[in-house]
């Protein structure tokens, strides 16, 4: 029997699974929580970002990750608000593989902060699939979009810890049915927090950061025990 | 309601581009005109459909594949208004490949037909990348997704073949910048055809359906000359 090591490569995925433990290790021993937004082009995800960080200050220090296929536009929107932020480039693709998101996090100065906030490309489809070392997948889902996308994009919905609803101040002007939205939801994954905002209006917000913050000090406590 | 039975399609595996281009000399050989709508989950692609089928009457036979990762609810809409139609499941893929697009379409009688709508699945990247042997990818945008998203997602912009904006009626109550998109829209791809629809008010759909019995008469034209 040969004695000489044989290089092992992984696939992709096992690649990211990789990185994506490397950012859980990292966030357990700096006892961050660390969520991935994910929703579709335009559900709202960067100005649901935007609204969160005047009812975060004094509550969580945050910095996020934006990513996009293209531009830098989300990073500079929330640049303007002084908020600690990066932008994660996909280069063509679909999501955000747990390698880059790693890159740009350590690159923070992670022990002031609390919560790490990345903001996916915009589909509810691919990102739903790739682990990046998260806690909590949160599912962006704005009500311009029809209360029976859980339904047709279940991945999301299942794998995801909380859903926002958002855009909530358009109702009166759509068709759209919330409470079926909130049924189609629970056929999804029965018993997962729903938050409904209307960033714009700046409604709703709260009880999304409260929750938040609750996940944050279970993350930190466990951390201490341990 | 029609009692009609809609037929269903699972994913099959294959070489895209052949199954394409066996797509593309069926569509020659019978004088067919055929799109693929690609945008964001929401975007108002079925509403769109449905909306265009009392302005096709007479002009255009039609018949319509609806491509999704789950549900059959699209398909069951427009089976409702007598459309003909196929449902096509990704069976969890974030696009639509060429291969299903073909066994659905041969099983059309498609020497009834003179155009082909393909609603991909909803997302504004990866079905921009794949060829389904279609004329013409056309970009769907709703004006509530954000004047951005041309230049967020330049690859669809940059591929199709017209745009159609959705959901005009609700511009009074956003702040979305209708020159600013149709600017970005033009920065990405010149001279491109942008189609600006109510879908739900009846408002801007003759422009498109001009469009579409134009490019259907081209295509038919070339297919007597040679």
């Amino acid at each position: 029997m040969s004695t000489r090591e044989i290089r092992i490569y992984q696939d992709l995925m096992g690649q990211n699974e990789v990185w994506a433990r490397k950012t859980r290790d990292v966030i357990a021993q700096k006892r961050l929580f660390m969520i991935n937004l994910i929703g579709a082009p335009g559900s709202g995800k960067t100005t649901l970002v935007e609204n969160m960080v005047s009812h975060l200050a004094g509550t969580l220090r945050f910095a996020v990750l934006e990513g996009d296929v293209a531009t830098t536009r989300d990073a500079e929107r929330l640049d303007a608000l002084n908020v600690r932020v990066s932008q994660l480039l996909s280069g063509g693709a679909c999501h955000l593989e747990a390698k880059l998101v790693h890159a740009a996090l350590i690159d923070f100065a992670l022990d002031e902060l609390d919560l790490i906030i990345v903001e996916n490309v915009g589909n509810m489809v691919c990102p739903a699939e790739f682990d990046i070392g998260e806690h909590a997948k949160i599912a962006v889902l704005s009500v311009t979009e029809g209360e029976d996308k859980p339904l047709k994009y279940p991945l999301l919905f299942r794998e995801a810890k909380a859903v926002v609803i958002t855009k909530l101040d358009l109702l009166p002007h759509l068709t759209f049915d919330l409470q079926a939205c909130r049924d189609n939801i629970r056929k999804v994954n029965a018993g997962i927090p729903v938050f409904e905002v209307a960033a714009k209006r700046n409604e709703g917000i709260d009880a999304w950061i409260k929750w938040l913050a609750t996940q944050r000090r279970a993350v930190a406590e466990s951390a201490t025990v341990t």
